[in-house]
């Protein structure tokens, strides 16, 4: 019989098909493969082919826009949004517009081509999101922002259209509706328990084991209750706190053991797929928030969203998080 | 400058990146061809390949799950829900689950093969509503029940697995987070104006007519203000009704002629582009509803969703729904 199941958070309700249980195996693959780029306009020595830095990590005393950097930030050549200009609010009969007023970056992980963050040092994988927090730290500054999405889109079929390994970030000036649901899920859920539903799912994962994958000292990664995707995971801060943006260094430091290590795994257990990659985090303007806990959300993309998923928002997983938890712990990875 | 816009129902924002617009010729294409199938289940003849019917459209006196229907409704083989069973609502935890009780059935829009709805005469197409709706008026008995939803997947790139034209219904033992989001919306609409927000949307595009795709006695094909994909379409009945049962058998002929010319303005204007049809309608356990109202949404795929649209629920849209109606208002078809 297969199972229903409720997520805690958003009270999505998601099919877990147990009884058609799909193992890493039965998945149509399409594997990220570095091909090599005739000419990667992220690849040092191309510095003049992205927009000036907004960031960079480079040996104190290097010149900015030039070779020697470990991680460049840029402004998004083809942005979705742009940075200048007023957001002038209308009306048009029923209807609300504003201008597309915002901010979209690139973040260049590493100046080596043919890498991902599974392969890439430790160190290395903790500097995306040094860098990420350190992006956010300077555009909360600007008040027209109210929400910074932080993400990533590995390989062609997550949507990637570079091969270089690189993530993006968009600051919006609107809160966006799934930030908003996940505002108000816990909210309620804090309403009735007085508690934070993660710090809630944190301990309760902790106890039971089953969909946990891995854990350091300040991280646990799990695969969540009510998975959207096979192999959905999520990792989770084991301390509470509502943005991504105040983590210390230390932590920050751990995260991206944490990341290396869970990405290994997945690209062990299901050959390379590509995946998306979300940093789910509180509203910049806001202060903490007791209810609200910050976490990555990581999804491999292995089946496709058809018509029924779209019109109703309502999932099927062929494959419990039990079992996609298993594999991924007991991957042998270095 | 690009445009934000907000869809007045589900109060979702949109980016309108108008300042890289596409038209129909600069998206990726994976045109739905029929390739032809060895042995194909929902071909006459294969009437065993299939479970026993649940309705079908055949010249009366003619013997059951034999050749000789127009139109053939069965379970699916591979369900998703299973149709026997208490739902057995448990907790584990601070988790909910059930047992994954519903249905789960697939219409065989027509006795041929290679043909679509774009192509099949309008009464053809008008019975795969009269179909949807005879099902969902069957097990709308079923108190178990509390959702219906009726969607296509067209072509494998929108999620179809075999080729022969067909379309699935699922029952479900809970309303949709997507569907309570509308209803939810469309309650604050009216709350506020009293006034249905759907008769409002009619009204203004029938005024102001720059998104109108087509339009008939009792229909009104339009792109909506903030598409979350390029082309994509609602089919909205310009009489007020919430559910989409109790259209009159006039009503439903009518619909067939708008689907048929839709379908094939967007053959014809995205060669023959893969899309999901979803009809959105309200719970079936609920009376009539003053403030929600029945329509069907239409999504070419054209485009990846990628991280960012994942994580916030946000979308980026490169064509204005103004260029895509027109686009489809001007194609040639008979």
């Amino acid at each position: 019989m297969p199972d229903l199941r409720k997520d805690p958070i958003t009270g999505r309700w998601v099919i877990i098909a147990s009884d058609r249980a799909k193992r890493p195996n039965d998945f149509v693959r399409e594997p990220v493969e570095v091909r090599g780029e005739r000419i990667c306009p992220f690849c040092p020595g191309f510095e003049n082919k992205t927009p000036p830095e907004t960031l960079a990590y480079r040996p104190s005393g290097q010149e900015a826009n030039r070779p020697g950097w470990a991680l460049r930030v840029v402004p998004n050549k083809f942005p979705a949004l742009r940075v200048e200009g007023d957001l002038n609010p209308q009306g048009e009969g029923l209807y609300d517009r504003m201008n597309g007023v915002g901010a979209h970056e690139v973040v260049i992980e590493t100046a080596e081509h043919a890498t991902n963050l599974g392969l890439m040092a430790e160190q290395d994988v903790a500097n995306l999101f040094f860098a990420f927090r350190d992006r956010v730290l300077d555009l909360k500054k600007d008040p027209r922002f109210r929400y910074i999405v932080l993400f990533k889109n590995h390989g062609q079929g997550a949507g990637a259209s570079l091969e270089h390994p690189h993530s993006q970030l968009i600051a919006l000036p609107v809160v966006p509706k799934r930030v908003l649901e996940e505002l108000s899920g816990a909210t309620k859920y804090y309403g009735f328990r007085e508690r934070c539903v993660f710090c809630d799912i944190v301990r309760q994962e902790m106890h039971s084991r089953t969909r946990v994958v891995l854990e350091t000292e300040h991280f646990l990664a799990a695969s969540p209750w009510a998975p959207r995707f096979p192999f959905e995971t999520w990792v989770m801060p084991k301390r509470h706190a509502s943005h991504f943006e105040t983590a210390l260094p230390a932590q920050i430091h751990n995260l991206g053991q944490v990341m290396r290590s869970l990405v290994r795994r997945m690209d062990q257990v299901l050959e390379n797929a590509p995946y998306n990659m979300i940093i789910h985090t509180a509203p910049v303007q806001e202060g903490p928030l007791e209810h609200y806990h910050w976490h990555i959300e990581i999804m491999p993309k292995l089946t496709r969203v058809a018509g029924f998923e779209w019109g109703s928002g309502f999932y099927i997983n062929p494959t419990p998080p039990e079992e996609s938890a298993k594999f991924l712990r007991e991957a042998t990875v270095t």
